[in-house]
């Protein structure tokens, strides 16, 4: 199977998402024993109509970790329609020029897909405004695999704001493509999980519950995804937003009632929906997760520059 | 002959040029072959005082393409005397500690030559304000000589902004060294080329004509540089702005016309001056033209660094 | 003596300051010779909440100088707190999945420290708030040094703003390691320097004085120190800070009452407290002192990741 642009989580089959997961393993040893020259010679672009450090940063190190080379912009605002009138499709029949793959970051739904559709080098999405984050689902969907050894059978509580996050939506869309998982909606009652998710899984046969009791769930789950209440979607409902994001916490009694095999996951950065002593528990498995990102990041660029 | 600074057009001897065509050719087959590593060890600093990211992408991934190392500043306004007072010329002397060649970018005209009487390694002018974009320059000059296989004798039409495109200017400059070569300047009363330009084509003898009809002159042309009408130059002017932009715009009933072996130019961005309808015709030369860029910036990197 | 974290001045003994002067002439002659390759496959990770695009380009031509690659972020105001609320500790945690150390900027001071409480990795700080520069202070020292020959024994004038400025204050921290050291202050009234530095140097015995003539202690030193009198700190005092920028002002006349085999260094930007005109006598050390600054942070870089 040959890889070429990555847009959303929907185009991953699971004879890929296999394949990704056994590169992405792969990358770790190489990670591991100081890097590797395969992708010496080659220029990767990495041009964000909008910051994302983190994720910029991942894909830099990831690059740079195969011995290719990374030209960046942190802000693409002057390639923006905004400052001179040139379309995203003109940028990039610039930019790949200069590149053998762009990493694109834009605030627009669907950007991803338009460069694609111009672009005679791969485009990897990273993060389309409302739209998609694939390379944050892959590393998600490789977490939960390698952490829990499996992802037929697992069963998931997603906590937090499941109305505008992001990553519990492309997860869903993912997980859907595995056998008898479970999963369970746990969110304050303005940040409910919205009815197209609920339909997806409702058509691929996935079960799913809301529930209120976080204890309750987590006794039961193998996988805590926590997400952080977002702040800047309340606007001037202040008051909303703090009743959410009291309401569900991850803390050291949360930990007692946790299977023992169990892990908890964060899509970072996070405030204080998880406290900081949680962090050394083993089940504590968000900064494992960031690192994941890396060996990602890496078997995305191999694949689409080497296969 | 040696090249060391690269700060205006008018520096360029017609032997010079040749040199710098045949190492740009070479550069391009350097790249399809894979990069090379002639410049391993050496480092170039980008010192860009405004934004230019299009400019900054294409000088770094030719950097890296030749096996160089590039630290880089997308915005030096905190070296700027606005900030804490220090002089340009100092900063240049301390970047020169770090580096092996500044590619520099100004918001004042005169600024790379400012830089160049300080500092002990090369210098070179990515565009200083209204003054100079000589690897612009050269690109285009280069893209004439590549796509239409010579300078002597060739005809051009330059189009748009005539009184404030930096580039239509410096291409001026360099098509004087050349002989029986035509221009035509097609332009909007308001944005009309000065005098300067047209006094110095006078005095090198080379035939210009003023247009207003551009399908008669696209029918007689071997190149058509279109230039976009710059909005920021008419302030409140609005409607004078409106009225030039819309007066001469490349599409398919003017492709009609042209010669089936002309070709058509844009320093790009391109707002809506060349319909996206033109970009499918093999005379479209202007992507193409932003690439000769990367070769051009290269073949010049190699020359101050290695010759 | 492995050095692991760079976090202050202070942690430096003599010993381990000989050391790194040792480092640090060996880098010289590296980077003579066209540079290394003894960091490859190392990733160096610059995170600067504030910019300071002179350290970073320092620490950036010092990585890659010996072969190792960069990711950096010239502003990571997204990772403060003030934009999503996440902690430093956070940040570092994810950061050292990319990276082999991590140099941070950091508008607090103590950031450094806690960083490095965090992290498995590396940490130099560049710099946290109102605390520490050790990177500055290391390159100041080895400049003196360098330039004088020896350490014990020298007489040094500190000038200008003692009161505020961060690099007097650390090189009094390693000049009380030495013996016979004389230091001389030599700051406007408003500007004076600190009790706690001049009982850090009572405590260790080195003698001190303040004087209000710099052309008398000029005379007599090895080491004239200016520093730029920081207009940032007046605020609305501009008469105040007017008087204190006019007072000490090192010209040609002062020059000719110089010991001939003293220097004058600064850290850099200066703004007119040393004129131009000084700038070409050989005594003028610190453009010298900046390129140090490359060989010292080459030094610290091979010694955090290698030995």
């Amino acid at each position: 199977m040959k890889l070429h642009h990555v847009i959303k989580a929907q185009q991953f089959t699971r004879d890929l998402l296999d394949q990704i997961f056994s590169v992405a393993e792969e990358m770790e040893k190489v990670t591991l024993s100081g890097g590797s020259d395969i992708l010496k010679g080659k220029v990767m672009a990495t041009i964000f109509y909008e910051p994302s450090t983190r994720t910029r940063l991942s894909f830099e190190s990831a690059m740079r970790k195969l011995g290719g080379e990374v030209i960046t912009t942190e802000s693409a605002r002057e390639f923006s329609s905004a400052a001179k009138g040139e379309t995203l499709e003109d940028t990039i029949r610039v930019v790949e020029g200069y590149a053998d793959v762009i990493v694109l970051r834009h605030f627009e739904s669907g950007a991803a897909e338009r460069a694609a559709n111009v672009s005679q080098i791969p485009i990897i999405n990273a993060g389309d405004g409302p739209g998609q984050h694939p390379t944050q689902a892959l590393l998600d969907i490789y977490t939960i695999d390698k952490e829990i050894g499996h992802l037929d059978g697992i069963s998931i509580a997603m906590v937090g704001d499941l109305a505008n996050g992001r990553t519990v939506r492309s997860l869903s869309y993912l997980l859907s493509k595995y056998d008898d998982v479970k999963v369970y909606f746990v969110a304050p009652e303005v940040v409910k999980m919205k009815d197209d998710i609920k339909d997806h899984l409702r058509e691929h046969k996935v079960f799913f519950a809301e529930r209120d009791d976080l204890a309750e769930v987590a006794s039961q789950v193998d996988v805590i995804y926590q997400t952080r209440i977002q702040k800047e979607r309340f606007g001037d409902r202040v008051q909303d937003y703090e009743k959410a994001r009291g309401k569900y916490i991850i803390d050291k009694s949360l930990l007692k009632v946790m299977k023992q095999n169990a892990i908890i996951m964060h899509p970072l950065p996070r405030v204080d929906e998880i406290k900081p002593e949680v962090d050394s528990d083993p089940r504590a498995a968000y900064f494992r997760q960031a690192r994941n990102g890396l060996y990602i990041r890496m078997a995305l660029l191999k694949m689409v520059l080497l296969d």
